[in-house]
């Protein structure tokens, strides 16, 4: 049992850092530089899995340069900042593969309904009269201010305005994939179709180069967008090398809609439409049939399992089991925290791993390691930015988070993972490194205005108030 | 929408509370004294339901004397202590109605496998091995220190050694309920029936006139006590008017082994020993049918609901809209730490909220008033202690918790109910009263010394891990 947590050989070899270096710092191998050291007492890289005992992360230029036994690390590397965690677990940082950031705002306004309801009763009116600019920045922000607290480094956002998220996103130092939202009715954002798509290519565009924000297409869901919109959508995304992000499948009233407008489930019209590619990131995917699940495997497609929004509109079940025992990719979200109520990580890891064990029947089911692994690699994947973030390995981006495991509620500690999924809490993230940048240090947000922050809201919140009384 | 947390007309008239007051303290009403006056944004006494803006709460003797509007207090009541809490709601202390404290010690030994390989292969052979006083003490002390800190006022224990659990609770200031254990095979605390027998009496004796710790008995669950213990069990909690507080139900395993040795399923077999009354605690209650509900109304039998743990063991579900629909009281309990893992009844509300609508397919199913609900009044009279505590009322005792709902994870606020059920994180729990007494202060327990508990945990630790090395 302990064996788990003892001293494990380190997996990337010392030899291996010195490829990441100059020539002039490889003279003597007790001499290499780093920005940061960070010393915990385990390291769980995800990938490979396990748990590195007493081992330390070396970061330079906002990467990991490497990864190695506490003893070694202070033997052959010379850091400028040293940072000491004992009784903390170093993760990837966790990645929210869906959710609509400046919703936050909306947090709470309307409980206890059904989707539809939810919809159009209180969000789509709200939203017709709420969402501007200003409104994005606010909520964007305050989302992320949430989000860094609780041990997230990167979101994958649909929402109007992404270039407004984009730009808090970039500002916060956090990693970000905005949606460049497309839906069949008028908003804000844009009044029809060509509006939509050329704000698409321009916030593309403005986003080209960033090292922390990336876009994807994020065509609403089947039932709010047509065939038109869809396949231009597509011609875009394989031209600019676009992932797609969409609700699949949240009800079963959006199937059965699908089957009365267009004869087909909203899966078999997407297959037609051939959307269904690697670089589909299917957000919800409840009410599946086998055969669906057979074509998405085949397909290569991406789901994004969002548990505590489905339970908290009765959406349905999305069988997380069969979709990952079939191959595919499955990774996590919140969905908006105004139908979550939040964009707590911790709470969706563990959410994901009791809802398919109670879902199965089966107490194996979505183990610690792999609600872990679903929260942060595959993530990763799904966004198509396996090569940056997503694990702790040396090359890839430092996007790392310490969670401090002495705390009570934590102990006694058998297995780090364990605790992470099945006992940890939000508030036990102590620090928060993105790309290098330290986001979140002793939970002091370091690139947000907390205080203002909590007087924007607290002002939406009386504004709103206000015009529903 | 704002009405439910505009100012509100207060439900207790200040007339009222100089029901309370000797003689002299009603010569002015301006000059009413308290222990102790606490002001908040909001109380949410849960019975009445609402939600009080901008009230305050004044203690006397560990008893709750006024309730009032903060100016109304002010004006009115001169108190030895005064706590200003803006930001903050108060509400009713959380009771956690199903637990094994000292299995806290066991908390994340072994996951991810069902009820029965957890308890034969895992539970059971640790227990065996270690549970004497010492572990009975420090992991009762743990438990204590996480739910103090997570909201807790008072739980329903079942485990060995609940005189040491009993004395713990006392010095932590906790209210408890703790279960005079009874099961068909020895253990450290008893080697035969006579023995469990012998020794519940004595720790009913102990903690007859203890103003917080109360004693049930507590049968482990229909396999594991056979008909004549129960019968006796019957004859004595009768004579000394305790509750029975039982596991029934948990896994479909348990219903099948019951109809293979005795012909009935399990609650016709409590049927027949007439176990099936007010006193009943029955704990899990997944796998009933329809007529077993109906049963269980008439009897007026209590149910505990621990959504958390019938999914991590993958036990089954508890139909909790139908028993509610029915009429019967439903409490909710964490179970113990080594099967949740925490002991955290917000996260256990959410959990059960969420999962309540899930299962219904209904998202209308338990709203974030009766979660609450559920959590705490229900909770007090499933023990029997409704009179003393369970909603925040003059005359009972205060068993009043604070949480801090200015943090960016539960902003803005439309709705305190919702923020605190579905937003809300047990770290928002700033202060502590049980009693009267002031057991949390912003964060610091009071009552446990928190360096020690965590100095015992890990010694245990390295202790049962070098065992199964």
């Amino acid at each position: 049992m302990a064996g788990e947590i003892a001293e494990t050989r380190p997996v990337w070899l010392w030899q291996q850092i010195a490829v990441f270096y100059p020539p002039r710092c490889r003279q003597r191998q007790t001499e290499v530089h780093a920005d940061l050291l960070i010393h915990a007492d385990w390291v769980i890289p995800v990938e490979p899995a396990g748990v590195l005992a007493h081992h330390s992360i070396a970061v330079e230029d906002g990467r990991i340069t490497a990864i190695a036994t506490r003893a070694e690390a202070e033997r052959q590397i010379s850091a400028r900042e040293q940072v000491h965690l004992p009784g903390h677990a170093l993760i990837p940082g966790l990645i929210n593969a869906h959710t609509h950031s400046a919703m936050t705002l909306f947090r709470g306004l309307a409980d206890d309904l059904p989707l539809m309801s939810w919809l159009s009763d209180h969000i789509w009116p709200a939203e017709a009269r709420w969402v501007h600019e200003e409104f994005v920045a606010d909520g964007s922000r305050l989302a992320m201010a949430e989000m860094i607290r609780s041990g997230t480094t990167c979101f994958n956002d649909m929402y109007f305005f992404p270039d407004v998220t984009g730009r808090v996103a970039g500002q916060a130092g956090m990693r970000a994939t905005v949606g460049l939202i497309v839906i069949d009715f008028p908003s804000a954002w844009a009044a029809d179709a060509d509006q939509y798509f050329d704000k698409a290519i321009a916030v593309h565009d403005q986003f080209r180069n960033d090292p922390l924000v990336r876009t994807a297409f994020a065509p609403h869901a089947p039932y709010s967008v047509s065939d038109a919109p869809l396949r231009r959508v597509l011609t875009l995304a394989n031209e600019l090398d676009l992932p797609v992000h969409m609700h699949v499948h949240e009800t079963i009233a959006e199937v059965r809609s699908s089957l009365e407008q267009s004869g087909h489930r909203p899966i078999e019209r997407l297959r037609r439409l051939d959307m269904l590619t690697t670089g589909l990131m299917a957000v919800h995917m409840t009410q599946l049939e086998t055969d669906e699940i057979v074509l998405f495997a085949e397909s290569g497609a991406q789901v994004v399992h969002c548990p505590e929004s489905n339970l908290k509109l009765a959406s349905g079940h999305c069988p997380v089991t069969q979709l990952l025992d079939a191959g595919i990719n499955v990774a996590l979200g919140t969905d908006g925290a105004a139908s979550n109520n939040d964009l707590d990580m911790f709470g969706e890891m563990r959410s994901a791993a009791l809802q398919a064990k109670g879902l199965a029947g089966d107490a194996c089911a979505v183990p610690a390691e792999l609600a872990l692994r679903m929260a942060t690699l595959h993530g990763a994947r799904a966004l198509g930015i396996e090569a940056h973030t997503g694990s702790l390995a040396v090359g890839k981006s430092a996007d790392i988070v310490a969670v401090d495991l002495a705390q009570p509620e934590t102990q006694p500690l058998f297995h780090p993972v364990s605790q992470l999924v099945y006992a940890a809490g939000r508030g036990q993230v102590q620090h928060v490194w993105i790309n290098g940048r330290h986001v979140l240090n002793k939970r002091a947000l370091t690139t947000i205005d907390l205080a203002q922050v909590l007087q924007r809201a607290a002002a939406w919140r009386d504004k709103i108030t206000e015009s529903t009384v």
